[in-house]
């Protein structure tokens, strides 16, 4: 499973093949998203969570995905370390993911690493996300529950709000409510989702649990929550809907990545460079140009 | 030209016919990059940069930059409060950008806003961008020249590093460099850079300035070395190459939102969807669906 991950990191092109054979031992995962700003614990719950998990006897997939610096490529974050309480466990997977050196990026290589762990037979996947940037959040959306971490005191609500954090959650979590401010962070959410407000019969109004994950406490109440959220969108249908929306993004991804292959192929016999050229100096506007890569590309 | 900037904030089909008129008026300012995490003094700095270049006769552009939300679409920063002390200047143009939530997101739109100004007379733009994340900092570095604001005891070592930020300047700053530890961060820049070591000859050794943007302290030292790095790419034939990189950028960028537009009229047809329940059910993968998907792009 480790070598397949690593395929899917690397961009391989084996992926196709691989991706083919494990298509009918997937869908048996549920797969939850956490995230939330650096320092309120992410690592920490979801190793918590992981022991909650494994008490209930579901083996659990655990995928630390980490945006690092688009030019190094390697991970600065010690996840692997923090969760060395699973090493010996053999229901736990743990693996991190450095992907945004290469083409797609993390939209394109999250999905298939899940799908990995998936087909590998876990119950649950939980995805964290290192970071809080726009594609780490869109990652967390993507998951059958996604989860938002926050703690006191650390003014996070501007910055979570500017990166869609707060618009994702299916459950919130106001970790660390051991500190002062637990209350007031609780309040303040409550007040920003609107939680105190009538909604339709039927919506799911996402809870507020608070955990002190470096204690365990309050991580039960999480998996209730979660157990909740995931026996609400069964029933309704929606967990389907959602999974066919992510299926949709990931084969769109795919399709995508393929065609900027190919424009990097033409990239190698120098069109896009000669149309480049006629950009800089004003005598074909970036549009046009555009056209006639793209006639370029559907040509044999 | 506000209204020309808002068009390429919507994503507007106009755009078209609009980048084909400006084509040829452009090309003659000189695109200046300005990123650094929040409260570093971006719009300080580039503020006093605007006095500065004005004194000198230029007429200048700004865009800020700012990815915001996702989801609400809307600028969460006072930019253009910030910047008032410019608003009666005719010779200065400034716009915020608010992207995130349409086709193609930033990478496709700067380019365009930063073309606009261009065509309208502007000797320089100064980009400066907002956020942190992977995607701001990648079109700072798409500048003609990238500036790397740091300041003092704001422990942004490690976040500027993961988000990619330290490999991308040309010339670096430290601002507030009237406060303690101003020596200290100045110091553990030139050694992550390593700028002590010997470099080849006709290499670019970008410069540490230190500013106090707030008291226009330090900021002809940073013009000055703007302009030396501009004469170091003209000399050497760099400017052009990384302008025709930029243009190659563009033009790739304008493609694949087209081709990605045609992926979404096949969502309309609901081939997509029929695709991605075929995935969630485990009877295709997802890379024999994107080649269908493809396949059904290419067709008239």
């Amino acid at each position: 499973m480790a070598r397949l991950i690593s395929l899917v990191e690397g961009g391989s092109p084996q992926l196709r093949e691989v991706m083919a054979a494990l298509a009918p031992l997937t869908g048996g995962a549920y797969v939850v998203g956490l995230t939330g700003s650096p320092g309120v614990g992410k690592s920490t719950t979801t190793s918590a969570l992981v022991t909650a998990y494994r008490r209930t006897g579901r083996r659990v997939g655990v995928l630390a995905v980490d945006p690092s610096s688009p030019f190094s490529g390697g991970a600065l974050l010690g996840d692997r370390v923090r969760m060395s309480e699973h090493a010996s466990d053999p229901g736990v997977y743990i693996r991190s993911m450095a992907t945004r050196g290469h083409l797609g990026g993390l939209a394109w290589a999250a999905p298939q690493a899940i799908r990995v762990l998936d087909a590998a037979g876990c119950d649950v996947v939980l995805v964290e996300t290192v970071g809080v940037g726009q594609s780490e959040v869109e990652i967390a959306a993507q998951a059958d529950t996604s989860v938002v971490l926050l703690a006191p005191g650390m003014g996070d609500g501007i910055q979570a709000a500017k990166a869609g954090i707060l618009e994702i959650g299916d459950v919130y979590v106001v970790n660390k409510a051991d500190r002062d401010g637990a209350d007031a962070t609780a309040r303040e959410l409550n007040h920003m989702l609107g939680l105190g407000e009538a909604r339709a019969a039927g919506d799911w109004r996402p809870p507020i649990v608070r955990t002190v994950a470096s204690r365990g406490e309050g991580v039960d109440d999480l998996l209730d929550a979660l157990d909740k959220h995931r026996g609400w969108t069964e029933e309704r249908g929606a967990l389907a809907e959602r999974r066919r929306a992510r299926a949709a993004g990931e084969i769109e991804n795919i399709a995508v990545t393929a065609l900027r292959r190919r424009i990097g192929t033409l990239h190698g016999d120098a069109r896009l460079s000669a149309l480049a050229a006629r950009v800089t100096d004003g005598t074909l506007d970036p549009y046009a140009a555009a056209d006639e890569l793209v006639a370029g590309l559907t040509e044999p």
